[in-house]
């Protein structure tokens, strides 16, 4: 069984969308027991932050009914004063994203950075 | 021995300059038996496709010698319509670009995104 | 223990200092006993030429105070004719910056490119 943790620290809409058809594309090839973690901090929190560009929130309510974890960076909600109200209902708050990005790591996860 | 694979989802000439030029010192650093695959997807596909830019396709070509594996992914093939033709020969066809991306570092292969 | 290689390779100081930034909350989230190189080529040797800008040097001098290695390339240095006297005197000088990157991960280190 593979896992990988994405990293998305970009706001920009296209790019965005990008990482999210990555990520559609990698659960695809690899099988849907893959364990998959889209870890944004910094300006990629916008895709967990409401309202979102209908053709993203639908990319993304499918990645996360097929099992990805949306993990937000608790370090940058602090920064941009935002609270677990304005994130996304099923994202998982983390401590710190980057280093969440080096612990997976050391547990065996891949990286991706598209 | 070392083993790496190398992320290029990028079209633009400069940064794929950049990419080639990245694998080409990593070789001459780690020695010719080191294994190196250039795992191109999206808009990194353009590196496989012809023609590219004279500068470009000496580089490559320079790389395939030197024992890189250029790879392009089948899913960025399908939705551009490319066929094997329109590859470079030497290119090698993987299922998807992102999962080999992720296969290969779980099995103990190194990760650059320049 | 965690060990992380964070990849350096851009020259734009709004970049350069987010990368700073990265580095800093991963250092805060991990412990002050992470291991943390932060390695810069091509371009990324900018933050280790004088004069930067003063923000940046603040950071940078906060970073290897907590311990943070800066290493510098020397394929770089050689390309862009900079000496040791152009470089940060606290700056390591490695052979490939990319070769190192892909030689600490295959000692166990993870790798961020933010």
């Amino acid at each position: 069984m593979h896992r990988a943790v994405i990293h998305l620290n970009d706001a920009a809409p296209e790019k965005t969308q990008t990482v999210l058809q990555n990520t559609a594309n990698l659960l695809a090839a690899l099988g849907p027991e893959t364990q998959v973690e889209l870890i944004t901090h910094g300006p990629g929190i916008a895709v967990a932050t409401a309202p979102a560009a209908e053709e993203l929130t639908t990319q993304l309510t499918g990645l996360l009914a097929a099992g990805v974890t949306l993990c937000v960076c608790q370090n940058t909600m602090a920064a941009r004063r935002l609270t677990p109200t304005d994130i996304h209902p099923q994202a998982v708050v983390v401590a710190s994203g980057v280093a969440h990005l080096v612990t997976r790591q050391s547990e065996g996860w891949s990286y991706l950075h598209p």
